[in-house]
């Protein structure tokens, strides 16, 4: 499997004229490394030339984790500078072209360029993000797990005592039941009631769910590394006139951008159809948000779902559609699921119930 | 408190001849911007400038978080690309030098290099973790309530009925404690029972605790951002001799390394005579890190307790003192408090019984 994702990665170095790259710890290290290092001032480091061969770059605390990956390891000791042996493993090449991995610290490149003040430096992500954003069956299997747990959290929330429950009490039952549901931990969860809900990245805190509010929940983890997200919006009691119209046009929004999505079409194409109904019902203005991210190893990685993206999905792409009304200082609305392109279409990887939930 | 800090760190731009400062969300935003900004490929930064002025780039999304800030705020649109934005401003000075934080991803300093060819890149750290590394009082508080909630939990770790259980179970217990003690959460937590106490960083597990297991245990999390970090080792029934033996020889190098603490004693001298104890007993080949590492809005951060180091120890610093044994295969022994520089000596902020806990 790792050496597949080489392949294919080292065929698009040789194509862009990258000689290696350097990877620090992250979703790009863990997918050609097997496994996640630790990130932290102590530089853990995966280097691939082109023209063959890998290292891993290892402080000698971090190495027996290190040695499960199978690639050689060089354990450097804390009397050393790991930018020392990297800078005179990649100076093999004269004048070299290094690909840096996306979150690679600036104080690591920084040290890089130092080192070798002739190499040229380009985003490591214009080689990898095209291998990354295919998944396999076996991702896409561990992401439909995934969802799949998240879908029944969904289901346990709706059966909570959630009138005058607090949003940051909320937040702490869905971190158990995403626990409790075998996911390897809580990737975040966001909890905003009545008018923080209009604030799509709200902090959740000590503002209880109230009767009339409308209550966005967002929420996820990861398991065997591949993430969930999930969003529903559901109602404490009946739904006002005005909240129940715009909850309707969102549900249809998210329903015309799930239906738009098959091989070939522009991401910028679905952001605009699942837009143009927003855009329709005059909401426009509070749709301040892309349609969508592409999800796997990260929660947030390509493909974006955007207007001006001319990028054509391709089957096995994984993302959401998650569109969302923001009425400040009234209320907010988000419906989210994830969706992996199929030859005909998308399956949709989250399941549970569309319809505005009422808790009564 | 924010004006302080920045008044002490444009002070030392105006030395260091750095024109503007770049910093992504992370430790060095929080000490400056007063709140933590989320990470993520939306790009919030801080630009602070040298001759007057500071300006955050957010996105639309978390502009109702950084509206607290008080600083002026770019709120930039999912149309907007923020470099542009960021390089506009600092395209006021010509050629400018741009200190950029140390975390800030490879991706977007490459894009900032792009943008400002002309321009001067270094690490902005030169200028801020001098300022950081001293604490106010009111750092120090936080750090001596969130040491001692981690000792209660200690307290409480000791109490469980740790034979036969697991050591990610465990972890799981910690974690609760932590919670419930009151710390914002659970910054880490590892547990290495028997063999595994010997890998430093090992990945807690499925090994149940046994009788006659040494147990390394480490955890920590932060209150107002200040983080805790301690570490005891528990031995599970009676310790064999050569465990006993391990034990003390760590325990009192971990003694004389505390007390080797003192304004203008070097970094260094600390892990010096910390080793040198360790060394004497014929086991430094097995004491594998560092003797510390700063701690404060980051679990690791400057000041450094190791060899080479020739940094003065200076009133307000704050640290951590944990020599540590590790027999590859048999077991492992580390002692850690965190220690705070006072004008006579130090102050341990961990309190927790340093004797060896026999758990019968």
């Amino acid at each position: 499997m790792l050496s597949e994702r080489l392949a294919m990665v080292r065929e698009r170095m040789r194509d862009a004229g990258m000689d290696a790259l350097v990877l620090g710890p992250g979703a790009d290290y863990q997918y050609l490394a097997g496994y996640d290092a630790h990130a932290s001032e102590r530089l853990t480091a995966l280097v691939v030339f082109q023209d063959g061969g890998e290292i891993i770059f290892v402080p000698r605390l971090e190495a027996p984790g290190a040695e499960d990956s199978g690639f050689p390891l060089i354990v450097w000791t804390e009397k050393q500078q790991p930018l020392d042996l990297i800078a005179a493993a990649l100076q093999e090449h004269d004048a070299p072209t290094i690909g840096v991995g996306d979150h690679l610290w600036s104080r690591f490149l920084f040290g890089l360029q130092e080192r070798l003040p002739a190499a040229r430096w380009c985003t490591a992500s214009t080689v990898i993000a095209p291998v990354r954003c295919i998944k396999s069956s076996q991702e896409i299997e561990l992401l439909r797990t995934a969802g799949a747990k998240a879908d029944a959290v969904w289901q346990q929330v709706t059966e909570l005592p959630l009138e005058g429950m607090t949003e940051r009490a909320l937040c702490d039952q869905i971190s158990a039941l995403l626990v409790a549901q075998g996911l390897d931990g809580v990737g975040f969860v966001n909890v905003g009631a009545g008018p923080n809900g209009a604030s799509p990245h709200h902090d959740s805190g000590a503002r209880p769910l109230q009767r009339g509010d409308m209550v966005v929940i967002d929420y996820g983890g990861p398991l065997g590394g591949y993430h969930s997200d999930i969003t529903r919006t559901l109602c404490i009691g009946e739904a006002g006139e005005e909240e129940r119209r715009v909850y309707e046009i969102v549900r249809e929004a998210q329903e015309i951008g799930v239906r738009a999505v098959r091989p070939n079409v522009a991401a910028g194409e679905v952001d605009r159809l699942t837009r143009a109904h927003i855009d329709a019902a005059g909401l426009g203005e509070w749709f301040i948000h892309r349609t969508g991210h592409g999800l796997g190893l990260e929660l947030h990685e390509p493909p974006y779902i955007i207007a001006e993206s001319g990028e054509r999905l391709r089957e096995g792409m994984v993302f959401s559609i998650e569109p969302g009304v923001y009425i400040p200082g009234r209320f907010g609305v988000r419906i989210e699921d994830i969706v992996v392109v199929t030859p005909g279409g998308c399956e949709r990887l989250n399941n549970a119930p569309r319809e505005l939930t009422v808790i009564q």
